[in-house]
């Protein structure tokens, strides 16, 4: 079997450092240098030749810079006659962008699946992706995993006789749902309503939430906004106790505090699939790692085993 | 400009008839045979040269062979040099299939998707897909409509004062609370949960019911086991009346029949996307013709005007 | 070396599971649904990751569902991250559609090869194709088995010291030629005439057959009409006896009972590459097994040995 | 409609300088320089920029270099921006090698289409290719003429009374029957027997030819070996008289020479899609034009008229 | 002929506004959002249906933010069903990085080259391309135009009886000969020695320059340290002016002013490829428009003129 | 690991046979037939199936038939199995072809890249690019060697107290200054001019030559016409002495004994790329072989390790 061979863009190294810690392999070096004109260059600096490689790089802020960096990686990794290359995106931003809500814009999600086809990955390894259909905009084989696995474990650790999962969005109400299963709770999820062309609101929620313990779950916080409206509309409603969960933990201009300064909120809880620095940490954030996971998947990846197996 | 050529596949030549009406065009015919080794051939009985073609199949049962010989006429149109290939797909049966719920299966609506294009497709006419990222499973153009505005239409002629719109499931929420919001009324849905495998069954309904004229919303009715199942809850929670309506009326397995012979059910509201022999309607159907929007949308395509303008 | 993984559509289990017991190997089951709105979906079940996959399905009635069948199958061992697929088609039926002798038709033969590879496949193992020129079609490597040794091997049990080959179209007559120079016999062939668009007849036999044993040899027989209108032409002609030889058996609308009712007619040989039900078996007919020879090329194939060296 | 611009590659221009007479259009000139390193550079003479482009260049000897030079003239004509490019293939050389049938060689026909499909081509018209299969071997549109037209109205001027259609081979039987029912003759054709490795001899004629005007019909006669072995069978059999038709005079190694001095040829036929020169012609050969032909396709083809209703 | 429909990204609004103005046709809006996790959605605000769009894009710095916008540009432009998308590319950043030479780098030219047609590009008007061989890095068709044309109708303006034009690389000789040839005068080029992995330098200066009139020519400027490095070797020999000139004036990290300051230094040249803020603009600045170049050939393209017969 | 498995064309059989002494494998022999219509066929003589392929054929004169031998040969592979295919050009004589600096021609050097990608090659080992941004204009990974080792090894035998390097041509000059910087020289070089669109002329000499012992390097020297008009230069300015050095000694229409013949010049060296027949050569001809070099690099791809290291 050809020897793997794990590069980490300057995305996220930490996380690569991690997982390449649980599969006891190096993690391989990658110079990035910037020309005057700003354009990238991006040097592998070990040997691919016939190497199962795996470049590990979520499309986190400055998403452009990574994607582009990630992309050189790529086709570097073509060039230098990788035996195969495997994308690990633990964090894919561009899925969002997975319906066409507007005339003439672009399904980014489907864009970007196809630039990472075109600079040579030959299949990809996710994570939470924003909706499954994501899935199938990739060409290539995607191991799609999810973090509900890790997140339901965490709270597993607490009394969840009075529980409710709550989506914020009917959007992702199934996801939510499913969620609910795992922890054996009811689900309920908020209603938007959409005023004009860029005011959307929470008008309502559906489902029953009053004196609950309420576990919001969504795929990602990014700025928080439609968390915070929903945590206005669970307190009318008197819910007895509010925490936050999410796999992509984004959590841009200041929104950690200002999530932590929401009344009623006892914890934050997301995974590694963002780096979060020091200074913004709160302590109420609690950070799950999903670095076994996914060293768990480039194992059975690289040794030709059942994936879905395991995660399934 | 080239001119419009449309043909129609055998799956639902009335539809096409009536598109054509509307288009003031021609319906070209397309002659089928079946081999003795059951292999199909197929004939485009008009001069494709340079010509806008635009071919009209819905894949409705038998979807296999319609699936085959819609890639068979626009493969035969390809070779035929026409200019452009439009294919008209009122019902994508295989959007359904749009992620991967279960270890190695396959992405059905991505693949049959690529399979058009490899066949000379260059663009797509389709209505209300499964879901709205089935748009982004197309490598080419796709315009894609929604029925909606035809089925508001409808229910508007009703007093809406006491009514609510539900979805028999989460997944679709969404699509119901836009509904919803053009008819001015509330939104409710079914919540699911998976005791096996192979069973699911709705364990609850999100939001308030109780004495509401209800409006069943779902993008396609097959067998209908689930809408039955939703309207026995609905009926556990005393509604007033029930109105169901989808898109894409398939009615399978006597479907019609024992949907109009539930109690409480006061119409079944569909549109003319799959066709509906004669001899299975019942005097509770109502179909409305998509016709007219089809259309409208195949004389801007070939015309080169906003179809998003139209829809939006 | 990656493990070998054998599955079988519906189109021919038995077929399947006789090359498995020639191979050694386990012939791993495949689960097929179909959905409400008649949608397939396949599961293959067992891991394909990185495995050596072999898929077996002949294109037999109900064609398009086999083909689609195994669109799917190919499509779900790609996302499931097969090494390499291989499709065995024992049976390709859209192989007769090999030339446009109609205006705009569809080349089905190059449409379907082409759908092979969009799907998946990185190679084809296929067994008497219609024309030569179809393993053109291709643009993977096809290895391309003939049945003649083993029909051969069959005929060579009688006295042939009198015997006659006889093509029932000049089309095929260099299959029959390569056929008698195996069996040390002259060769003959029936001239067909077109009278009108959809009637051919064959209008005469060129070359000498009176009282003669005549082989008829054909690569496929359907609806048997050809043969029948050949049998009559070569009864006038005075012939001892007539056998009819061929790959593949489709025996479509009653063919083997209106054959075996034929004056003269003493054998009907065919080989297993097409199901044929107990029921519709006569007594005449004797079925050969190809599943030695096509078992035997997948060994080579997965070995990287020569196939040629062998069937050659 | 964009304009028309014809380019003629060094093959046969004086087969374009006919065509364009009939079109009525230029035939552009273009440069065809050869480096010191005898590698080849091509300049298309004229503005190609959306213009509707057709290059007229048959693969005759030595077809390597005509092959390589259309290669680089189609793809400076994609390079500069032509709006349709239209390889015109009076004589396709490659299309003899249209099956595998010894292990480890490329079928050509396939090889060569890919080629032209890669280096920019949009479209082929084609003439009278070796197999109609080869067609198939083509992944874009595909009009193929035949010269049978031609050459059967040279051959009505006759008194075939007496004449049958004799083919040199049972591959090709299918087409010279066609031509016998065009000028309402029987057919008969020469069987071959293979007696080594690189030994092929025809070893009888199949139908009757004894007292007979015969019409030896090939599409392509070369060095003419297997004509004039069909010769020598057709003189034992005490024929009337013989004439030689075929669309593609290749006439190498003396062939014209060698047949025109055989005992009772009256006339050797051809048409110019290859060009004869001069000095090789003899007073027995005959040559047709098929630039009428080439030149109202060409016409079809540009305005989007129907081509298979002229020759179908 | 379809309408002409020109977009900007964000990368040099006014350089897009002045072609416009030399087309007198409208610059259409684009809309360009980032959601709260850094990605990029862009919305073309006009219709593109079937009209010759030309999205106008310099990749200036940040170039990985207007790479990634203009690949979505190009994306909902051909989601938008636009006749020919024709990517304007004023600066070609990416156009340096031309070659590979160290291990497991990539050639981001030609990268960026396959990402732009992956997104839809049909094809590309540059300028200046850092070698001429990087227009082969694009599989579409590329107008190439050069800006020497107006930078020499600038020169020409002074006595260049005692000028030299001096390339600060061998490597950009061939291009100031090409120069100096327009100018009538000799050329001369610095020659740079490596002297470990990281640091080169300006060795010695190939030609005579003393006492001479100096016009450092240079494809782009960005730092500028060569050409201070160039000017010092310059001044050693007793230079009597110098003046610098390039077609693309990044001046990045302060150049602009560290240049002016350069003794001797009498005029700093360039075009409007790139977009020079106001503040950072010196008096010995001189900023020449390509505006009217690139709306010419944008004029020719649409209405399929030749662009080489006038740039030739 | 799966067995190498070497071919040669019948373009430099000497290399190839050399290339395989030095790794100690056989040289498999390759059938070239031609047919009576100049169709070339070639049949691969050994087993390919899962072989690690590589085919040796410098694209020299005949260029053309070498080139479409090759393109047959790759397709061979692939329809044979081939595990990789890779193309080993030890003279790629297109990559002059390299930019289009004339309206309306191929850049030849991408498209017959292209041609070789399409006909199925897995990768490409060059040596001696004509320019190093060849590299970009192929899909596959190239490993793209250098002579110049090679060439410094030899002329580090003299005293090179008072040489210089010398490029004929400015395009060239960088390659010349490396090689000047491997032997300890000074550089310098010739600059054309041109007169008019046919007549190019080296005008001056860039650099001190005067009184040195000048090696003239270029990458390929064919008709010798730009070498012999430097030299004249070279004998103007008194220089002590002429050696002559290239990688791809082509020497076309008499080269070398013309070059022999100037006054002042030593010697020619060049290497083994390309294959001087024993009757051209002349004393002063110094032949250097890469094969040593061309054999570890392959010995290298083959086992997976590093060729840049070796190489770097």
């Amino acid at each position: 079997m050809r020897d793997i061979a794990v590069f980490s863009g300057t995305a996220h190294p930490d996380l690569a450092a991690e997982i390449c810690a649980h599969l006891d392999v190096p993690l391989h070096p990658v110079r990035v240098s910037r020309f005057a004109n700003d354009c990238l260059e991006v040097q592998l600096q070990a040997n691919c030749r016939e190497r199962d490689v795996f470049l590990i790089q979520p499309l986190v802020p400055p998403v452009q810079e990574h994607l582009v960096e990630l992309l050189l990686m790529i086709d570097a990794a073509r060039g230098a006659s990788a035996g195969r290359i495997t994308v690990v995106l633990p964090h894919y931003a561009y899925a969002r962008s997975d319906k066409k809500d507007a005339p003439r814009i672009s399904i980014g999600g489907r864009l970007v699946a196809d630039l990472l086809t075109s600079a040579g990955a030959h299949r990809v390894l996710a994570m939470t992706l924003h909706s499954p259909q994501v899935h199938g905009f990739f060409s290539v084989p995607v191991d799609h995993l999810h973090a509900l696995r890790e997140l339901a474990a965490h709270f597993k650790g607490y009394d969840l006789s009075n529980a409710v999962v709550v989506s914020p969005d009917l959007g992702n109400a199934k996801e939510a749902a499913a969620f609910a299963r795992m922890l054996g709770t009811p689900v309920a999820a908020g209603a938007k309503q959409r005023f004009s062309d860029d005011r959307v609101q929470i008008s309502t929620i559906i489902g029953d939430v009053a004196d609950r313990d309420v576990i919001v779950l969504d795929d990602e916080i990014a700025k928080g906004s439609t968390v915070i409206e929903l945590i206005s509309h669970l307190r009318e409603r008197q819910v007895r106790s509010i925490r936050l969960a999410c796999t992509h933990g984004l959590f841009s201009s200041g929104a950690l505090e200002r999530l932590s300064a929401q009344d009623g909120v006892l914890e934050i809880v997301c995974t590694n699939t963002v780096p979060i620095p020091v200074e913004k940490r709160v302590p109420k954030l609690e950070v799950l790692s999903v670095a076994p996971a996914l060293a768990e998947a480039m194992r059975r990846i690289h040794n030709g085993e059942s994936v879905s197996a395991l995660f399934g």
